[in-house]
This record gives C-alpha cells, structure tokens and sequence, in this order.
C-alpha cells in the first residue's frame, strides 16, 4: 500500500502501532559557521552559530540521518530531557525515539534552532560582534530560504551527504519543501505536515495583528527593547491570538465549553470562562520563552513564503524535486487546511513525481500534527520504509 | 413556498428581486426614560437615554413596525443620511428603503443604539448625573436580555403593542430571538441572521484577547481614559482581529491575495501586503468612532448570551414563543457558522414552532449579512408576507 503513490483523503484505516522509548537525557551542541551567510532579501552575517540536537547515531555510510525542522514558536529541543529533573521533554517527543516512528535506534535525527531564532542560533537577539549591540532590527529579512540553507552548513558540517528524510509540520513543513527544491541531491524523502505551498491572506492577516501589537507595544521601542524588560503585552497578546488559529472551534468546545465562574459586578472583565484562563496561561508562558524580535522575524519569514515564486508555477518550482514526498493534512486545520496540503501533492503528481497525500480526521486544530496521534506514527514509519 | 416552514439547506433558487429606492435624509430622535431600569445581572440606572432612529410612517393601529437590531459595532443609524453632503449611508441601507425588503413604503421602521453603546444610548462614556463623572467601569454589566429590555421600552413609548418583525444579524440576531422568548406576545415574526443560540468557546477567545489587547494599553487606565486620548493601540488591535473573524478565508484570498510591496530591508515589517494595509485601516477607522469600554461591554454581553440558560435546553427556552422564526445561516461564517444557525431551527421545530431555516451560499464570511445579497432580500420579503 505505502509503496504506491497517491492521494488518500478520509485517511482513517492504518492500524496503531506501539509505543516506543525515550532518547532519555540529551545535550545541545553548537556549530559556528565562519563561513559568510548571504540572505536570500539581502543582507549577510559573516559569522553565525547554530544551536542543534542529535539523537542516536550516525551510521558508517552517513545515510541513516532524519532532519527534522520546527514551526514557528518551537526550536531545536524536539526529543529527550536535559536532566533527571526536567519536566517537560522536548517538542516532539511523541514521534522520536527507539521503537518510535522516528527510530533512534536506526535512525540520527537532527534537529536545529533556525536562523533568526532565540534559542541560541544567531539572530536579532544575538550580539553582533561587529557593533558589540544586538542586531536587533538590523538583522537581515529572513525567508525559509534562508533556514534551509543554513541548515544545509550543518548538514554539510557533519559530512552527511544525502538525508534519508526531512521531516517538519506548519513552517516545518515548508522547510522541507524547500529543502526538496533548493536540495534535490540531498534528500530522499521529505515530509510535510499541516504546511501549505505559500500563506494566504489571511495568515498574513494574523501574523500582522500579532506584529502589530508588539510593535506598538511601547517597551517594544523599535526593537531595542532590555532583555530584562520586554514586550511582554505585545508579545502575550500575539500568542492568545496565534494559539487560537492552532487549535479548532469543535476541539475548543469540547474542552473548554462555556465553563465559567459567575460573572458580575466590578469582575466582569476578569478571566473568568475556562477558555479564557488557558489563553491567558498561554500567553504568559510564551512571553518567558520566545523573543519578540524573533517573533517579527518568523512571521515575516512565513508571509514571504510562496514557492510559486520560484518559477512560476508550483509544478516549475518542483521541477527538479527528486525526493519521495508525503504531505499530511488534517480535517479540521483552518490555518493551513486540508486543500493547502493536497494541492502540494497534486501539483507534484502532475509532473510525475513520487508524491502522496494523506488526510487524517482530527479535530485539534493545526496542531494537530504535533499532538499524540497513533495514525499519524504509523503514517510515519511505513513512508520510510517505502522503497527499501 | 414560504408559507411552509422548513429546513433549507444549500438555498440557491430564490429569484433576485429588484432594487428599491433610499429613506433620504433622517434625523435620530431620544428617548429619555425616567423609569428606572434593572439590568440582569444586577445594577440599576435611575435613567437613562435611548438613541433611535425611524424610517417610513407607523400606520393607524400601529401594526407595521419593524425593530432592526444592531451587531457589535453597529448603532441606530441604520438607513439614510445626515445631509445632502453625507456620504456615508447607514450601516444596512441596502436592506431598508422604500421598496426595499424592508419596505418603508409599508413599515415603520426602528432601529435603536443598544444601552451600554456609545453612540448617544447611556453607555459608559456616559456622565452619571448621580456623581457628575463618566460611568466608565461603574456601568453595570449588560446582557442581550438587558438590550431587548430597554428596546421594548422604545417600542411601548412609541406606542407599539405588538411587532411586526425583529431583525438582526449577528449579535443583533441574538437580541431578535431574545425577544421571541422574553416578550413573546409582542413580535409576529423574528428574523435571525448569522447568529447563534449561545457563545462558544472560539468566539469567547477572539474576544478575550480583543479585551486583554484594550485593557493592556496603558492609556486604557482601568476604564478611566480621557476621550481625548483614548486606549486607540488597543482598541485597534482588537479590531483588526476581530475583522479577520467576519470574513473568510476564500473571501480575502480572492480580494487580496498575496499582492504585496516588494519587501527587503529595514522595511520589512511595514504594512506591505494589501490585506495589512487594508486590516490597518479597519483598525484605524474603528477607533475614531467607538468607544473602548463599549466594545468590553458588548463583548461580554455576548460572551454571556447561552439562551440555554433559559430553562437548561433550547427547547425549554422557546417553550412560550409565538413569533414565526426565520433563520439564515452563511456558508463562509465561520464565527457563527451554519450549524449553530440551523440548531436554532430545529429546536423551534422540535416542539411544534413555525421556524424556517435558510442558509445562504457566500464567500464573505460572517459579514455577509451586511452585504448586497438579492437572495437575502428575497428570503426577508417572502418571509414578510408569510402568513398574511
């Protein structure tokens, strides 16, 4: 079944699979690149460092490395735990681990904090050496370009030549297209997830509310705000917006409803409905956690991103994709729904090129592709081991 | 046809009616009651203003009056001008008109600012005459049964017994079917357009963080703001949000696209997208005309509206109700989509009502109610002349 290719809407019939391992206790590494950085809307960096994790080992003929790209707020801590003590384990633990569909115990998976990020790759938050002051805003504009291409140093750096796959949902999902374009050599398989061939009006419509109010908030200051104090209302009020286009009117009405306290008198504009509190939670954590600058600069990143740009046409853009490719949609993604993804696949197909869509029922919203999802494992580990 | 009552899904064979003529330059007129008023929740005023309008003539026993009720941002200038200079027509001027759908040839027409408005209805930009100083946060909380409570002093003080018709969208459809259960000897038809029969959790969200955005300012100030320097960064922000909700996805896709300015530089997070500018300009235009605290107010009204708290079922709310219903659901809505329109009907059929549910096929999102749209025209005329 897994070894044709084509397109599988109402996805609804893959048997589960088990649960795997943990990687356990994992350590971040650095790579400083002194190699100039030349960015796609101009601007260069001289120099730049990329913080990454790996988890399991690279085999002998470095063909066994899984790449893995993360969406907008996530960085390169995709697996494991940092100490006995830490409580949360990286974004996607879910998916990478030994007997997971991402197998540590065959596979070496990758994953990097891209280049604009907050999590110690350079970006706006970075000190320029040249200045001694943070970039700031004088960072360059930042494309998926420009991550993919940063991400292919590292690659290079640690001599893989050719990945057994790219894998990443939502602006993940668009790295790994890209990769396929800008790459072809260098990846066999690439997977896409909850993604979309270029942002459509209305997610630039939220990415520019969200920028809106960080850019107006006043500790903002053109950027040049103290990392002690940021725009922390800017930046919460961004997030409560974003973290309502993740999830999905049904998935929210379940959980939450209309569950409230009273409501009366001088409180009525407290937090007081349940939806509201987590929203609020949300925000707040996100503000402890993300850069604002970073913030402005990813979701820019993402409104630029159009792969129809390059050539044309999505089928001249994928004119020289070599990589099998699989697309996941989920029913009840509003942000870059199901069409989004399949027209991606459609448009590969067209050319003749080894492409699948697949369609799973959900409704958790976009993040959908990062929450507990036994289809979505078993969707996974078949695609790779397709061809073999 | 119309004279049976049904569900009618996919409505796309109604014959377009003509275009009617203008009401031509109004006046609004206030009603100051001196009745003390009672809100829901608790808090009174001892007074208070009631601004409105009327199109047409009332006939001799007082049988040919049609409410229409405002939504969120909307107020009591709903036809017309103010002068021969007066570009700007009421906000549903299209609808409302000698031979028009809501014909003011034949009907009296009311539309009335809501209490809590701020558009010369008491509201908290109010001054209290009890303490010489503006209501701010001291307003008590409204609910849309306090908004039909005050619309139907109105309507006794005009002299009106009984209503042809309540009509609305959105939260004006609320406050329609609000008053099919608490004044149900009052109205002969209630037509709710775009509406819902409570707030759910995705709707709530949207407008927490509109609120947190407005309470966030520090310009806001708890409610006690200059209105020569009100909380604008806001304000803006929660509408601009609030905009992309009353469209759709296909609906911008189709306006604006990706059209954008080429963007590089130190320029890169200007508004260079048409669908940026166009959001900043509904933000913009937004704050000269409404009142921050107002918009707080009203959105609470509507995070509050569950009509199943009326009796713990939707059924056991209408229990009394004698008004034929109309109900219209847009297929693009997506704040208030088809589903939670046609509940509203099958509640209404389920215990014997005359209720009919039509669903309009659009690409402009919630909004559409507001919009050109002969096939709604149509569905109010026929709806009008039901019965008669």
């Amino acid at each position: 079944m897994y070894g044709d290719f084509f397109i599988m809407n109402d996805f609804d019939d893959i048997p589960e699979r088990g649960e795997g391992g943990d990687v356990g206790i994992v350590a971040y590494a650095d790579f400083s690149c002194a190699e100039p950085l030349d960015f796609e809307l101009g601007g260069r960096l001289e120099s730049f460092n990329v913080r990454y994790e790996t988890y399991g080992r690279l085999n002998e003929d470095k063909s066994n490395a899984i790449l893995v790209c993360h969406a907008l707020t996530g960085d390169h801590h995709c697996a494991g735990v940092y100490s006995v003590l830490d409580k949360k384990s990286g974004w996607w633990n879910n998916i990478i681990g030994p007997d997971k569909p991402l197998d540590t115990n065959k596979y070496f998976v990758i994953c990097s904090n891209c280049i604009g990020g907050c999590r110690g790759t350079t970006g706006p938050s970075t000190v320029n050496p040249a200045t001694g002051e943070r970039y700031n805003l004088t960072f360059p504009a930042i494309t998926i370009r420009d991550m993919v291409a940063v991400q292919e140093r590292l690659v290079s750096h640690l001599g893989i030549k050719k990945l057994a796959m790219v894998i990443g949902g939502s602006m993940g999902g668009m790295q790994a297209l890209q990769w396929a374009i800008d790459f072809p050599g260098r990846v066999e398989r690439v997977c896409a997830l909850a993604t979309t061939s270029r942002q459509n009006a209305q997610a630039i419509a939220f990415n520019e509310v969200g920028r809106s109010a960080i850019m107006q908030d006043p500790v903002w200051n053109g950027g040049n705000y103290e990392l002690a104090r940021v725009p922390s209302v800017g930046l919460g009020i961004a997030r409560m917006m974003a973290h309502i286009t993740y999830l999905s009117d049904k998935g929210l009405d379940e959980k939450f409803g209309r569950d409230h306290k009273k409501i009366a008198g001088a409180e009525i504009f407290k937090p007081s409905f349940e939806i509201e509190n987590y929203l609020h939670y949300q925000g707040q954590s996100f503000v402890n956690r993300f850069d604002a600058n970073t913030y402005l600069y990813f979701t820019r990143a993402l409104d630029l991103f159009d792969l129809r740009a390059y050539g044309g046409s999505l089928e001249a853009a994928f004119k020289n994709v070599e990589a099998r490719t699989l697309v996941v949609g989920f029913t009840s993604d509003w942000l870059f729904p199901p069409e989004q993804n399949r027209e991606i696949v459609k448009a590969l197909l067209r050319i003749g090129k080894k492409a699948s869509y697949a369609e799973i029922k959900s409704d958790l919203g976009h993040d959908s592709f990062l929450i507990h999802s036994p289809k979505l494992y078993r969707l996974v580990e078949c695609f790779l081991n397709v061809g073999e």
